[in-house]
């Protein structure tokens, strides 16, 4: 039940984050709608076909549906005012990757992956519902280009979390762990300006 | 056989879309005939590959690709009259729309899918491979920016059939009124410039 | 272990050939990984989705990874230097898409396809990692664009495989075979400059 509401206010995170992109571009109600929706499951469904996990989850489960289209309807009519909303949006964002990263490793594990493949597969949960808003917005994704620790945060998490089994730790406790200590890193990211290390010598990126 | 000559009159038209568009970003000839490709078949192969219907059906069916590449060849040679057929190419693409959205629901259908996911697989099935032919050119899609009532009608069109077999009426012929209330749905609007709704406030979109 | 070889240093030229694309789009520590990453096994993957094949191949194996994280530090850091390797790299590149074209086919073989579906999957493994790549980076993909004999060579090869097992040949040469023509036509191609056919009559494409 607990998770259940994470995931939830994940989902709804993510979505106003693509009608953000969609409205910012111009995009019409279809668009806007789609933009949300992939932004929403389109980590999760690239996880699903990768590990040939099909029918992909959010065919399955209709509530995803919904919701992103109560947010979609919800966030055009107070578009003018999402602006008052971005450190709870940012909040709920965080959470979300640190629930979402946790629930492709363990989708991996279910398909028998190592575990650094379960972080990857944990990752591209997380991250990739984004990456693909930002190819159907015609541009470069942004975590590809902000030096943000984003992703990082979730690879960082997503390894704790098999440490901490190893240790060994109960598997419980090492999930819940291994998410906050994705939405401590990014946090404390964002708080202090740490950043990915510069790879273009002394030029401005 | 009857659906047969639409599905190959639906395939040519999208083909044609695809060869018109990568023509006027000035691909060479493999690039010409991937864009026509995945036009004509990016919509079914995206379905497919989300439910886990595999090998993707134009990996079955050699005819798929055959009747594309001598479209494309087809195409190129006459390029330049190909605005005479606009109005016929209209019409098929309507069309394929129709067929294509009900070929999606049937496969939906046999993958225990909910009737939600159904019309959502169908309108993918129709719709995506324009939305693939886009992004492969560089554009964002376009059926996420004109306000057209493209997507819609094959929203509403696959949504009635679950509506009139729910009448009850007999399956057959829901399905070919399914595909009749797509093909009106679009044609009316676009005879009468009907469109999605505004979702900008008054500025111009 | 002959083929391992080839495997390998076909990675390489292809995760050093995206380190180059990224580090051009000025893309930060994460996005030239990512973008090597889906350069090396991004034709590959997309092979395993078309034909069920999943987890696809680099979640199972994960010397790939390894490989690539090795290339990319190793790139960045002689990222000044690697225009000395740039004949060095164009061959493994070569010897790279004759090998995976071959083993794209082989993939087909067992999934029962045709042997015309066998040639297209073994173009997709081989030179669809570059396309994934240039939509990552915001481009309209380098092989729809330039009239270069790249895919083509592929084809050619490819198809040799199937004539040459008609003959009859033993399997094992047909596929020596295959890879050598694919990799002779393509340096003929570039030597002798020779592309694919215009197709926009007198002006310049």
């Amino acid at each position: 039940m607990f998770y259940f509401v994470i995931d939830i206010l994940g989902t709804i995170a993510f979505a106003i984050s693509g009608v953000l992109v969609a409205m910012n571009k111009k995009l019409d109600l279809f668009g806007v709608f789609i933009i949300a929706f992939v932004t929403s499951v389109g980590g999760g469904t690239l996880r699903d076909v990768l590990i040939g996990n099909t029918p992909v989850t959010w065919m399955q489960e209709s509530i995803y549906m919904l919701i992103i289209a109560l947010t979609v309807v919800f966030a055009i009519i107070f578009s003018n005012h999402l602006h008052h909303l971005r450190r709870t949006l940012f909040l709920f964002d965080t959470i979300g990757i640190g629930l979402f990263t946790l629930l492709g490793i363990e989708k991996g594990l279910t398909a028998d992956l190592s575990p650094i493949m379960c972080v990857a597969l944990g990752t591209i949960t997380a991250c990739f519902g984004g990456v693909i808003r930002d190819i159907l917005c015609n541009e470069i994704p942004i975590i590809f280009r902000r030096k943000e620790i984003y992703a990082t945060a979730c690879i960082l998490g997503g390894s704790s979390y098999f440490l901490l089994i190893l240790l060994p730790f109960d598997g419980a406790y090492a999930y819940v762990a291994a998410i906050m200590i994705i939405i401590v890193v990014r946090l404390m990211a964002v708080k202090f300006n740490i950043t990915l290390p510069n790879i273009y010598g002394r030029q401005k990126a």
